[in-house]
C-alpha cells in the first residue's frame, strides 16, 4: 500500500494510456468493417476530404496564433521574473497540440464511420448501433486519454522540477509556481477549442442554412439529395461542428476542471500520505477512475432485436458508468483524504492557528460535494431534454404558434429559450451553494471534477449522434433501400435527443468549471474580495455581462453571411450547369465545401480574439478585483445566453421535426408543407445557429477568459490601477484637509 | 438670502404647484380646440371609452393590491419596531395613487389632443404640431408636477415629525427613519408603475399583432381601417402602452432617483446653511428648475412653414432645456453646498476623524457627476436612435437579410439587438466610473437625477409621439384627404424617432436610478460589501441575473397568447358580420377592447408578483448580502435585455417601414408587398413585444426590485442566514478542532 502512496502520481498517466490502447483496438475494429459501394465510398470520401480540408486550413491559422501567443507567453514570464517562468510555453503547446491531435482523431474516426454505419445498416439495428457508437467510444477516450496523459505527466514534470527536487513546501510558492506553468496546458487547449467551436459551428450552420434555403426551400428537394451542390458541405460540418467542436470543447472542460480544482488544493492543508498533495491528486484520479468505468459503461451499449430501444441501451451504458464512478470515488476519498480536517493556507493566520469564521471541512464533505456535481449534471440534462423534447409542453406550445405564422413561431420559440433559463439557473445556484456548504471552493471545483469524470462516456454518445446523421445522409444521397434509411432514422432521432442533453451536460459543466477557475483565479490573484459594492467592479460587471451577446452577435451574423454566399453559390450551380436536376451532372461540391471552410475561417478569428484579449486589457488596466466583476459579468450572463440559446434553438428543430408525422392545432392534423410547417422551417432555420453557433460557443468564451485570467493572475498588481481611484481620492482628501486647515486660519 | 436658506425646503412643492398650474392652462387650451366632423368625434369617443375601460379594469386590480401590500407593510411597520413605522402605508398609498392619477392625466390629454390633432391637420402642419405637443407638454408636467408635490411635501412631514420636532441628528437614524418612510412613496409609485408598464404592454401589442395578422396580411386591408374589429383596440393601445405606460415608468424613475440620492445624501456630512441637509434637498431642487426649464423649453417647440422640420423644433427645444438646468444647476451647486469637502458618515472612525482610504469629495465633484449624467443620457439616446434609425447600418444589414426569407430576417435583427448593447454598456460603465470618480456613490445617485432633472421635456416629447399616431389613425378611420394624413404622418414619422431615443433615454435613466437604489440599499443594509467570492452572495447574482429572462418570456408568451385570442376574434366577425367588408356594418370594436383588457389585466399579474415577491424571499432567506447580489445579477441582466429587446424591435420595426419608400436589394428595388417586405413585416411582428412590452418592462423590473429591498433593507438580520452557512461551518470546524484533540490522544 506504501507502494501505492509513493507511485500514485505515476500512475495517473497510465489510466490515460489504457484509455488510449483501448481507443486504438476500438478504432481498429472500425476500419476493419465494410465499407459498401463505390457510390457510397465516393461519398464518404468526399466526406472526408472536406473535413480535413477544413482542419487543415484551421490548423494553418492556429499554427500561427499558437506561435505568436506562445512567444507573448515566453516574453512575459522572462519579464515578471520569478513569479512565472517561461516554461509555460512548452505547456501551453503540448496542451494546444494535444487539443487539436485530439479533434483529428475524433474527425477521421467519425469519417470513417459513417460510410461503415450505413453498410451496417444494411444488416441490422444491431450492427448499425455498434458501428456508430463505437466510433463515438473512439473520439471518447481518445479525448480523455489525452487529456489526462498531457496534464498527468506535465504535472510530474513541474512538480518534480520546481518542488520536490528542491524540497519545497507543497503548499508555498514553489508549488503555485507548478501549477501556473500547468495552467499554460488549459491554455492551449481551451485556445484551440475556441477556435474549434467557433470555426467549427460557423462551417455547419452555413452549410446547412445554405443547403435548406435553397434545397428545401426553392428547388423542392428532399435534405441529404446527392443534387444539392451543398450537401457534402452539410455533412462535413456535422464532423466539424458537432464532432470536432464539441469534443475541442469537453477536452477544454475537462482539463480545466482538474486543473482549477488542483490550484485549489494546493491550498489546502492536507495530512495525507501522499506528501500532503492528495487534494491536487485527486482530481486526475477520479477522471482516470472515470476513464475506466467509461471504457466498462461503453461495452454496455449493445442491443439484440431490431425492436430494442437504442435509447434504452446508451442510458445503461451512461448511468452504468456514472454510478460505478460514483462509487468507486467513495473508497477512493475514503483511501487518500486524511481522517482530520482541511483548511486553506490563507485561512490561517501567522502562528498557524485558524482564523475565526474559516471554512473547515472534512472528507466526507469532499464527497459530498461530489455527489453535488454529479447531481447538478444530471438534472441539466433531464431539463434540457424536457425543453427540447417533442411532445412535452414547451415544444407543443411552438407548435400551436406556428398556426398564425413565422411570427409567432418565432415569438414561441423565443419565450420558450428565456423560461428554459429558470430551471438551470437555480440547479445551478443550488449546486454552487451545496458544494461550498461541503467542501468550501474546493468543494465547487471537485463538483464539477466529479461531473466531468465520465466525458468519455458523455462524449461517446455524444459523436455517435453526428455520425449517425451522416449514415443517413450517405443512404439518402445513395438512395439506398427504405428499411436502410429507416435503420439509420432510428438512430438519428436518437442523435438529436442525446444532443440537447449533451448540450445541457456542455453548459452546466463549463459554468460549474468557469466557477471552479473563478475561484483559482481569486486565490492566485491574491485578492481578497470582489465587492461588487465598488464602482469600478460594478462597471466591470456590466462590461463582463455584455461580452456574451457581442459574441453572439458576431457568431450569428457570421452565419448569416456565409449562409448568403453559399446561397448564391448553390442557385449558380443550379443556373450554370445543365443536368443537375437530372442527376446528370455531378454538382460542384467542393466549391460548397471551400466557401464554409474558408468564412469559418475568416470569421472565428474576431469573436476568439474579443475573448482572448478582454480579461488581458482589463486586467492590467484596472487591476484583479475589477476583472473578478468581468468574470462573474461574462459567467452569469453566458450561461444564460447558452441555456436560452440552446433550447430554443432545440425546441424550434423539434417543433420542425413534430411536422413530419402530423400534428393536431385546433382540431386539425398538419403535415409537411402546411402553411404552419413553413413557419416551423422558419423556427428552424432561426435555431440552427443558436443552437450549433453562438448557444455552445457560450462556454468556451466563459471557460477561456476564465483561464487567460488566471494564466495572468500572478502577474496582476493587487495595488495598480484597481486603487489608483481611491489613491487619487485620498490625494484630494489630504489636500482638503489642508484646504479646510486654511480655511480655519482666515 | 438667510430667509430664503430657511423656507428652501417649502419652495420645493411650490416648484410641482408651478408645474400644475401651467399644465392646466395648456390642457384648457387643447379642451378648446376643434374637434372635428361626426365621425372623427364617434371614433375619439371610441378610443377615450376604451381607454378608460382599461383603465377602470386595471385600477379595481391594482385597489386590492394596494389594500393588500398596505396592510403587509402596516404589520411590518408594527412588528419590527423603532425601526420603521406603520406610517409608510400613507406614503405607499399616495405614491400609488399620484402614479395612477398622472397616468390618468396623460391618458385623458392624449385621448383629447389626438382627435383635435387630426382636425388641426386639416389647417396646417403647425398648428397639428401645436396640438399634439401641447398634449404631450400636459403629460410630461402633470408627471413631474405630481412627483415633485407629492415627494417634497411629504418629506417636509417626515423630516417635521421625526427629526426637527424632536431636535433629532440630520446624519442620524432619525432621518434614515423619515427617509425609509418616504420610501413608501416610490414604493407605491413603482408598483403601479410596473403593472401600468406591463399590463400597457401587453394591452397595446395584443391589439397591434392582432389587428395586423388578420387585417393586413389575411384580409389585404391597410393599418388603421375603420372595417378592422381591431383597429380601435389597437388605437386605444397606443394610448394605455405608450402614453399611460411610459408615463408611470418615467414618474417611477424621477420618484426613485430623487429619493436614493436623498437616502445616500442623508449620510453626508454636510457644513452648509440647510441645517446639514444640503446634500438631501438637492436633488429635489434641480428636479424643481429642470421642470421649470422645460416648460421654457417647450415653449420652444414649434415651426411655421409647412416645410419647417418637426425634428428640428423638438431638439431646440430638448437641448433647451437640458442647457438651461445644467447652467442653473452650476450655480445651484455652488450656492447650496459648502466649500469644504464631503465624506460620508460611515467613513469617520469612533472619534470622528476620516477612516484612511476614505472617499472625499467638493461641490465641484458633485457638478461633475451631474455633467457626467447629462452626458451618458444624451450619448444614450443617440446610440438607441443609430441601431434603430432608418437608413443606418444595422437597419440596412437587416433589410439586406429580409431577401433570403423570414428566418434571414430574425437572425439579422437578433444579431443587431446584441450588437446594440455594446455601446450603451461602455457608456454607462464609464458614467458608473466617472460619476463615482467625482462624488463617490452619492455621485452616481446625483448623476441620475441630473439626467432625470428634464423629464417633463423628455416625456412630452415621448407622449407627443403616440397622439401623432391616434391623429393619423383617425385621419385614417374617417378617409380624410391624402393632405391631411401627409401631415400626421409627418408627426408620426418623427414619434417613431423620438419613441426609439426615448427609450434609449428611459433605460439610461433606470440603470442608473437602480445602482443609486443600490447603493442605497447597502447603506440603509448596513452591509461592508457584496462580496461575489461568497458562494452564496454568487448564487444570487446567477438567480437576479435569470429573472429578467423569466419575466421578458412571461410577457413575450402573454402578448402570444392575447394576441391568438384577438385573431380569432377578428376572424369570427369578419365570419359572422356580413357587409363589414363593404363599410355596411359596424365591427363589434368593444369585444376586440375587452379582450385586450382581459388579457392584459390578468397577464400582468405574474411577472408582477415575480418582481415584487422575490427580492422579500431572498431578503429573509439568504441576508442582504446574497439579496445585493440578486440584485446586481438582476441590474446587469435587466439592463442587456432591455437594451438588446428595444434595439432589435426598432430596428426590425424601421427595417420593415423601409420599404414603404422602396429599398434597393442587390441592385433591385423592392417595395411593399415584395417577398423581402413579408419578411420585414415578420421581423415587425417579432420586434413588437420585445419593444414595446418586454424590453420596457425591464426598467421597472429593476427598479421595482431594488426599491423593495430598499423598504425591506432595515428589517433585514445581517447576522442571520446569509452567515449561517458559515456558523454552521464555524461549529463543524470547532467540532474538528476537538476531533483533532482527540485523535492526538490515542
Amino acid at each position: 500500500m506504501d507502494l501505492l502512496n509513493t507511485y500514485l502520481i505515476y500512475l495517473i498517466p497510465v489510466f490515460g494510456l489504457v484509455g488510449i490502447v483501448v481507443m486504438a483496438i476500438k478504432s481498429a475494429w472500425v476500419t476493419k468493417q465494410e465499407t459498401g459501394d463505390a457510390s457510397m465510398n465516393q461519398l464518404a470520401g468526399y466526406i472526408a476530404d472536406g473535413a480535413m480540408a477544413f482542419l487543415r486550413a484551421e490548423w494553418k491559422i492556429l499554427s500561427y496564433f499558437v506561435v505568436v501567443a506562445g512567444i507573448l507567453l515566453a516574453w512575459s514570464g522572462t519579464t515578471v521574473g520569478d513569479k512565472s517562468s517561461p516554461v509555460i510555453v512548452i505547456s501551453f503547446v503540448i496542451g494546444a497540440f494535444l487539443s487539436a491531435f485530439a479533434g483529428y482523431l475524433g474527425m477521421r474516426i467519425a469519417t470513417k464511420s459513417n460510410v461503415r454505419t450505413t453498410q451496417a445498416a444494411k444488416t441490422s439495428l444491431a450492427q448499425a448501433l455498434k458501428v456508430s457508437f463505437t466510433g463515438g467510444t473512439v473520439m471518447g477516450l481518445g479525448v480523455a486519454g489525452l487529456a489526462i496523459i498531457g496534464l498527468g505527466s506535465l504535472f510530474i514534470v513541474f512538480y518534480t522540477m520546481y518542488v520536490t527536487s528542491k524540497g519545497e513546501n507543497v503548499n508555498g510558492e514553489a508549488m503555485a509556481k507548478a501549477l501556473d506553468v500547468l495552467a499554460g496546458f488549459s491554455l492551449g487547449a481551451e485556445s484551440i477549442a475556441l477556435f474549434a467551436r467557433v470555426g467549427g459551428g460557423i462551417y455547419t450552420k452555413a452549410a446547412d442554412v445554405g443547403a435548406d434555403l435553397v434545397g428545401k426551400v426553392e428547388a423542392g428537394i428532399p435534405e441529404d439529395d446527392v443534387r444539392n451542390p451543398a450537401t457534402i458541405a452539410d455533412n462535413v460540418g456535422d464532423n466539424v461542428g458537432d464532432v470536432a467542436g464539441m469534443g475541442a470543447d469537453l477536452f477544454g472542460s475537462y482539463v480545466a476542471t482538474m486543473l482549477a480544482t488542483m490550484v485549489l488544493g494546493r491550498e489546502i492543508v492536507s495530512h495525507d500520505n501522499f506528501g500532503g498533495i492528495a487534494p491536487v491528486l485527486l482530481p486526475m484520479v477520479i477522471a482516470g477512475l472515470g476513464l475506466i468505468f467509461s471504457i466498462v459503461g461503453a461495452s454496455l451499449v449493445k442491443i439484440k432485436k431490431e425492436t430494442d430501444s437504442v435509447q434504452a441501451a446508451l442510458n445503461l451504458g451512461n448511468w452504468a458508468s456514472i454510478i460505478l464512478t460514483a462509487i468507486a470515488t467513495y473508497f477512493l476519498v475514503q483511501w487518500m483524504l486524511p481522517a482530520d480536517s482541511f483548511h486553506m493556507v490563507r485561512d490561517e493566520d501567522a502562528s498557524g492557528a485558524i482564523k475565526a469564521g474559516s471554512l473547515v471541512f472534512t472528507k466526507n464533505g469532499v464527497f459530498g460535494s461530489i455527489l453535488v456535481g454529479l447531481v447538478v449534471g444530471t438534472l441539466m440534462s433531464i431539463i434540457t431534454e424536457y425543453y427540447t423534447a417533442m411532445g412535452k409542453r414547451p415544444v407543443m406550445s411552438i407548435i400551436r404558434q406556428s398556426a398564425t405564422g413565422h411570427a409567432t413561431n418565432i415569438i414561441g420559440g423565443l419565450a420558450v429559450g428565456m423560461e428554459s433559463t429558470v430551471l438551470p439557473i437555480i440547479v445551478l445556484a443550488a449546486g454552487i451553494y451545496g458544494s461550498y456548504f461541503f467542501a468550501g471552493l474546493y468543494g465547487v471545483a471537485i463538483a464539477a471534477a466529479g461531473m466531468m469524470a465520465t466525458t468519455a462516456m458523455q462524449l461517446a454518445i455524444d459523436a455517435f449522434g453526428p455520425i449517425a446523421d451522416n449514415a443517413g445522409g450517405i443512404a439518402e444521397m445513395s438512395r439506398l433501400p427504405e428499411e436502410v434509411r429507416g435503420r439509420t432514422d432510428n438512430l438519428d432521432a436518437v442523435g438529436n435527443t442525446t444532443a440537447a442533453t449533451g448540450k445541457g451536460f456542455a453548459i452546466a459543466s463549463a459554468a460549474l468549471t468557469s466557477l471552479a477557475l473563478f475561484a483559482a483565479f481569486v486565490g492566485v490573484a491574491g485578492i481578497e474580495h470582489i465587492d461588487i459594492y465598488k464602482a469600478n467592479v460594478l462597471a466591470g460587471l456590466f462590461v463582463g455581462g455584455m461580452i456574451p451577446f457581442i459574441f453572439s452577435a458576431l457568431c450569428i451574423s457570421a452565419v448569416g453571411r456565409a449562409a448568403m454566399a453559399m446561397v448564391e453559390e448553390v442557385r449558380r450551380q443550379f443556373r450554370e450547369i445543365p443536368g443537375i436536376m437530372e442527376y446528370k451532372a455531378r454538382p460542384e461540391y467542393e466549391k460548397c465545401v471551400e466557401i464554409s471552410t474558408k468564412a469559418s475561417i475568416r470569421e472565428m478569428v474576431a469573436p476568439g480574439l474579443i475573448a482572448l484579449i478582454t480579461p488581458i486589457v482589463i486586467g492590467f488596466l484596472f487591476g484583479p478585483e475589477v476583472l473578478g466583476g468581468l468574470l462573474a459579468g461574462v459567467t452569469v450572463s453566458g450561461v444564460l445566453m447558452g441555456i436560452f440559446q440552446s433550447n430554443a434553438g432545440g425546441a424550434w428543430d423539434n417543433a420542425k421535426k413534430s411536422f413530419e408525422k402530423g400534428v393536431e392545432i385546433n382540431g386539425e392534423i398538419y403535415y409537411k408543407k402546411s402553411e404552419p410547417h413553413k413557419a416551423s422551417v422558419t423556427g428552424d432555420t432561426v435555431g440552427d445557429p443558436f443552437k450549433d453557433t453562438s448557444g455552445p460557443s457560450m462556454n468556451i468564451l466563459i471557460k477561456l477568459m476564465s483561464i487567460v485570467s488566471l494564466v495572468i493572475a500572478p502577474h496582476l498588481n493587487t495595488a495598480d490601477a484597481t486603487n489608483k481611484m481611491m489613491q487619487k481620492q485620498e490625494k484630494v482628501q489630504s489636500m482638503n484637509v489642508h484646504q479646510i486647515h486654511a480655511d480655519k486660519k482666515i
